[in-house]
């Protein structure tokens, strides 16, 4: 095949510690691909906001730019690759709105800006026919966004819930295994590398939420406003409740179509059921279940971060839109009620 | 878009209790197939064995016929749906064939004829330039064969394992919980719908070696020969052994990649671990766990047969081949070693 492979033009938005793993993999698997799909994919421009800046990839076959149009507004880039977690949302977006305005599939890993903006660049991929994934926005190496996008066609997601957050499941679980309380916990999970040194939109419940959000577009294909839905934070449970040898308490989300056509819905500690799947969830890992009518409850499980997981995802997007031609379902603003959580099981 | 929607011809091998379902599903999404994809899936004619049989589905507007080139040659069909899981897998191996030789894509559910006969279908899936799917083979709701195929990409797939025979499951927790032995448990899942009236093949562990056949060729792309693996049947299973507190058994299948690039492998009855996620499986249920080198441990869980399940996820198939344009990686003859089930923990 050498020679003939097809030549896909990779651009970079971002390349930080996840971007830097995702220019590595795909480095690593330049013979695979080849190999595999006859194609190579080429990166030749990344977008940084910094470009004096000591990377973990070598970068010295890159032209780094700080000018954003020369990634989405080149003719050779086909895909863009968005790695922008450290910067802003809005600049995220427009950094990504103008790669759609520009032809180009795009893989997105930037859960907030997905969270605050989805529906309009999905519409946009959607407008501009272009492929659109983030399977690493939620639920790290776990297939939940390509699952719900491909699964119970002509059914209907009655409920999704789950666990999605690495932060507070560390905190929660630590707590009760070592008895000790919730600053202790907090403590050593930012040690061991489970916490930001900001963790408060962990702990709030705030990136759990923005979570919730992403998978209701593509499960029920509901757009919920965030700011109807108020988390309740792990900050605040008694330390006695997980001091008890019996109820193992987890940051959830629980949502739910209403036969009203609303949702109810719910982010914060619950316990769980003494035979409940959930409680198997520790470290790094989440998981995700998902009910529909004709297809019944599914449930998926697997590491929720790791930049190795996270470029591992990304590689399988990136191969995923040069594959598919897959186009979203319209997404319905939909009102929501937040449920206490003593209204419901997991 | 009413009368610009774009006609996909579909072609029914077989019209048992699954393609009955599958047929009313498709006609039941109508509407939305038309709204969503602007599509019209139109099924024109049927492969049956016996025209006379009375169906679970209208035909009144349909071409029933015992010819199978009549569906696998005709112009007008593009898609084929394969739903013959009465028949014997060479006359299933040779309707498959002859569709895919004619260009049409697949969507198909016999697991036994893609057990033994996969590998050379797959690769004139590949040969001909046509989109395979069959999900509904293995964990039936389950996205397992969907995520083997799209996931790992470049990965390593190191183990795969789990619980894929609702018989099975059916008849040992049947039997730990009731406290009554092998053969009072087969009756019962008998009269309650859990086994067919010949058990054998579920019992004696091949439809869980064929199922575990099918997801090494995708998720490490190697095929297995069956002859090598001696599954154990879960009929000599100690009816003490169920009868004390502790241990929970569920026939199982393990395959993992040996450092000598071959499998090993087992199917047969596994004493759990006290806190393994398998003993979560009851009733129809069904989990497979994947474990890969980068993207680490994940699982799925779902219900593992059903009508309608089946039916919902052969729909989502057939949206897919329609939508995609996937290539299988190539799949490698490996050999394997058998394992006893007291060399691994599950």
């Amino acid at each position: 095949m050498k020679g003939m492979s097809k030549v896909i033009g990779i651009g970079f938005l971002g390349l930080g510690i996840v971007g830097s793993q995702v220019l590595s993999y795909i480095k690593e698997n330049k013979d695979y691909v080849e190999e595999v799909y006859g194609m190579e994919f080429l990166t030749k421009s990344v977008y940084v906001r910094d470009i004096t800046k000591k990377r973990d990839v070598d970068t010295s076959d890159i032209y780094l730019t700080t000018d954003v149009t020369k990634i989405v507004e080149n003719p050779n880039v086909q895909v863009c690759i968005e790695c922008m977690g450290g910067a802003g949302m809005e600049e995220t977006y427009d950094a990504v709105m103008g790669a759609i305005h520009n032809g180009k599939h795009i893989v997105m890993s930037s859960k907030k800006c997905l969270a605050v903006y989805g529906t309009k660049i999905i519409e946009a991929a959607n407008q501009y026919n272009v492929q659109l994934r983030f399977e690493a926005s939620v639920g790290g190496c776990i297939p939940i966004c390509r699952s719900l996008m491909q699964m119970s066609k002509g059914d209907e997601v009655t409920k999704i819930y789950g666990i999605v957050n690495a932060t507070s499941t560390y905190i929660l679980s630590a707590m009760e295994s070592k008895k000790i309380t919730f600053d202790e916990a907090l403590q050593q999970a930012k040690e061991k590398g489970f916490a930001e040194n900001n963790s408060s939109e962990d702990i709030l419940g705030f990136d759990t939420l923005n979570k919730m959000r992403i998978l209701l577009r593509l499960g029920m294909k509901v757009d919920v406003d965030c700011n109807d839905v108020n988390p309740v934070s792990i900050e605040n449970i008694n330390d006695e409740s997980t001091n008890r040898e019996e109820p193992i308490i987890r940051q959830v989300f629980y949502a739910e179509k209403t036969m009203q056509d609303d949702i109810n819905c719910f982010v914060g500690p619950q316990i769980l059921k003494s035979d409940s799947m959930l409680k198997n969830v520790s470290e790094n890992y989440n998981m995700i279940f998902v009910e529909s009518k004709h297809s019944g409850l599914r449930a998926y499980y697997g590491k929720g971060a790791g930049g190795r997981e996270t470029a591992s995802v990304m590689f399988d997007d990136l191969i995923d839109v040069v594959q598919s031609n897959y186009r979203f379902e319209e997404i319905k603003p939909i009102g929501c009620n937040c449920l206490s959580g003593d209204t419901f099981e997991l």
